[in-house]
């Protein structure tokens, strides 16, 4: 069998549960317990978070605190703190903050630009030219977004060019990576072969990154092929924290959590301490005040064999 | 890329709420209500399922019922029912109810089988004589599960030899088929590859079923990794039904909708239809009152896109 024979020593987990976990939470955590859950992370071995998002409060109020969350945030060493940042405002307000990484978003369905950001796909991508080449200047990093590469709350299916148009510009523009997202967890695995197929046929694995929802349950299966394709970099959200904004109650981000318990069951290595991270989404549920969706966060790792 | 080139047009789901799900909730759930979950799984277009256990009322009450269950139980056309059946007084129930076939159970684990049926694996193998030859001789089809293939819950890693030389004697005393459980849903993707490959090294994947446990999440990456392999049966519990009994609020069987989605996602068949199964599934949460682990469960077929 061809399967697993090229397995990697290790792959990147990158967190957003402090930024994509909080923003679709009903409540407003305050500063602080943001910063707990923050630490709590870092302590679990992780080496890149995002912490949050230089966007309108008016837009987003969860995350309202974006400044005092970076200011605060203590500079863990060898880990790597972004932000989101939709537009040049944001960019002055990540380059005040000292933060070395941004990242940019926006959605390779039309309807779901429109819904999300108020602008179409081509303005999105025209506004970008000042963060991305701005950004870069200045010495930050810069990732961006594609979401929808499934497919979308609205139109349903997406053409997979419009993804690859999408992330063609942003990587000339000056992304060093593009996270591939299935915003609304409805991916299967022969699709995402599919999708990483026409992705790989132009870019280099990595350059990629995937964003799996697991909505439907299937958020660790396509990263099993996209593991398996050459992709060596995943989003994550401890605990799931963030749930699905299109279902009220369903899963969202895949658990950072089952991630890493199915690549170190495999012997890929992540940098992360399983127990801690289990503790970290012990405190991203006390931070938001109810149960998280993430299967390991619910069973514990203390009832694991052996 | 070699991944899902031999995807097969048709798989098998053989459905094991009524039973395995029902035995694993803490309450006991009227002979009606069962029937009527039943009836919707039959209505979904499931056409394998196994409705109760010919067990005694003492170790198992919340299946006492096993012989009303089997004699109300509507015989569907093309659906073939099955009983757990643990011995010869087992037997005699299910002969004495007309059901078609019936499933022996037994550990690969000493500790685990002792601890759930209070018998070495060898004085269970030796007690099975007396209800897999007769059961055939009169007819029936039985099916072996054998458990704690992946791990064990007291015992941790589980020698895959143990499991192929019950799975071989199961075989030779009759069994059509041998459903090997990762009971406590501790598998991951590459530890999936090795065991099927001992498997298949002495038996045909027609010989085999997997019946997955996501108390980690993993179920569909290890069932995917069970389908690239030449796996063709899957076992499931509709809506999760049952969760996991050695960690109390975490997820058990992997959802019968969770598989389906991502099956017919890739364009392999199984005779089900989603939205009647996510039905049952909601008779399922109805019976039991309350809220199952599936994710499809959850987030509902509504939702899906397009």
């Amino acid at each position: 069998m061809p399967l697993f024979d090229t397995l990697p020593g290790t792959v990147s987990i990158y967190e957003v549960s402090p930024r994509d976990g909080l923003q679709n939470e009903a409540v407003t955590v305050p500063t602080t317990r943001k910063i707990r859950l923050i630490e709590a992370l870092c302590a679990s071995g992780l080496s890149r978070i995002e912490i949050t998002s230089f966007v309108s409060p008016k837009w987003v109020p969860q995350l309202a605190d974006g400044d005092a969350i970076a200011a605060h945030t203590p500079s863990a060493e060898g880990v790597v703190f972004s932000a989101l940042c939709p537009n040049a405002r944001g960019l002055k307000r990540a380059l005040d903050s000292g933060i070395k990484e941004i990242a940019v978003f926006i959605s390779a369905s039309e309807t779901h630009n429109r819904k999300n950001v108020n602008s179409t796909i081509e303005d999105t991508l025209e506004g970008f030219r000042s963060v991305i080449a701005p950004a870069v200047e200045a010495g930050l990093r810069v990732r961006g977004y594609v979401s929808c590469v499934w497919g979308c709350p609205y139109e349903g299916e997406i053409d997979t060019e419009d993804a690859l148009r999408i992330a063609r510009e942003l990587l000339n523009q000056g992304c060093y990576e593009i996270s591939l997202g299935d915003t609304i967890g409805a991916g299967t695995p022969l699709q995402t072969r599919r999708i990483l197929e026409a992705f790989f046929a132009e870019f280099s694995p990595g350059q990629l990154a995937m964003h799996m929802h697991d909505t439907r349950g299937t958020a660790l299966a396509n990263i099993l092929v996209g593991l398996e394709m050459g992709i060596r970099t995943f989003d994550a959200s401890v605990g799931g924290l963030g749930g699905c904004p299109y279902a009220p109650g369903a899963a969202g981000n895949v658990a950072t959590e089952d991630l890493v318990f199915m690549l170190h069951g495999m012997g890929v290595e992540t940098g992360i301490d399983l127990a801690k991270l289990h503790v970290a989404g012990q405190v991203a549920a006390a931070v938001v005040g109810h149960p998280l969706a993430g299967k390991v966060h619910q069973a514990g790792v203390r009832s694991l064999p052996g």
